[in-house]
């Protein structure tokens, strides 16, 4: 009689851990779809830590946007916006894992993506660029060429880590690469890479059709040297 | 002797039950801190559902952004800038939290926050102009009024889903109050509060000190009528 009752509680007991066990791999797996895998594994690594100071990391930054967008929205009705605003996301944030970068944020029609996140590699140079190709190229949309992607690239030592307070933070990205890439996407046009351009570079660009220009960015003393990949040739 | 052995494994499961108990917590309030409480019950509510149409929702929209900060990044080590943003970003989000709202998503050295889910009631207009006052009037900033906040400010109805895709998302809201209050805090001054001034108001105004002006604002075919709140006399 107790056996039975030992041996019920026990079955019971199993169940619930089963169940319980499952439900938090569920909310792991959700968790980690939204902020990303990389970035959760950071999380979990300081637990309740803000991490106030950061850590220093390379990495390279990649801004994308919809060109055209703003007269889009005045044409279509808000549900038709988000979905088309889904779809063109969706297919850009798919590109990104592809080639091994993470998507930090989405900010309206376009996000902001980080390369390198948890080690940088000499290798992640040519996922970088063969991501913008794939992104720009990508007619894999509804819209086909009417709402075309610009994207600014931008790389070296950001400081990364948790900013807010206990009740509410997010894992973010600080430093000139960020402002930088950022600057550099407002600028470029539809189907158009904009980057740092460094002669003495060690990593090949992906095509030789590329311009360079001189360009004052707000925050720089000097006017930057930028390089400018309008077509795949 | 076998009684002893179901004891024991009753007692180990118990143990491993209730810990397995605890991490889920653990983990459900880690994530709840990274998303937001009241998102993350919107995510759970749906799961796995990409809200590709999303659900329409009245709102208030609140962009907030240190001014002068560019220079301040220039002239301090990346280590002390983040930790200057962490102080501001963690103020600022205790007053939005504290007067009901939550932050959507940081956005460098600013914020987005959103006031009204999950649900509107009139009494909200109160608390946001009450917060938006708390966040240019506080003084609890190592830089005192050298860092001052600029505020834009909208409302109505926004579409409020997850964008992204299976592997990647983010609960976002779209539409024209939110690139209206984006708008507006680009031309909001340090200490300044600029919204959609409505003659025809039911919400009572926090100050008497506000000037009004016509205003163009991309994307709108019309002037736009702006309130500025530079005092609270």
């Amino acid at each position: 009689m107790v056996g039975g009752l030992v041996g019920t509680s026990l079955f019971l007991l199993a169940a619930s851990y089963r169940t319980e066990l499952a439900e938090r791999r569920k909310l792991k797996a959700l968790f980690a779809r939204y902020v990303s895998p990389e970035i959760l594994d950071e999380i979990l690594r300081r637990r309740d830590v803000i991490n106030i100071s950061g850590e220093r990391r390379f990495v390279a930054v990649l801004f994308a946007d919809v060109r055209g967008f703003t007269r889009y929205t005045e044409e279509h009705e808000p549900e038709q916006v988000l979905s088309q605003i889904n779809q063109v996301l969706g297919e850009m944030t798919a590109i990104i894992l592809r080639h091994g970068g993470l998507v930090n944020k989405f900010l309206g029609d376009g996000l902001m993506a980080v390369f390198g996140i948890p080690v940088w590699k000499e290798e992640i140079w040519t996922e970088v660029f063969a991501a913008c190709q794939a992104i720009v190229t990508n007619k894999n949309q509804p819209t086909g060429d009417a709402l075309a992607v610009g994207i600014g690239l931008s790389w070296g030592t950001v400081l990364a880590g948790s900013v807010g307070n206990q009740q509410r933070m997010e894992y973010t990205f600080f430093g000139t690469p960020v402002n930088l890439a950022a600057r550099l996407e407002k600028m470029a046009g539809p189907g158009e890479i904009l980057f740092p351009f460094e002669a003495n570079r060690t990593y090949p660009l992906p095509t030789e059709s590329y311009t360079c220009e001189e360009v004052y960015i707000k925050g720089l003393s000097e006017p930057l040297l930028v390089g400018r990949i309008k077509e795949w040739g």
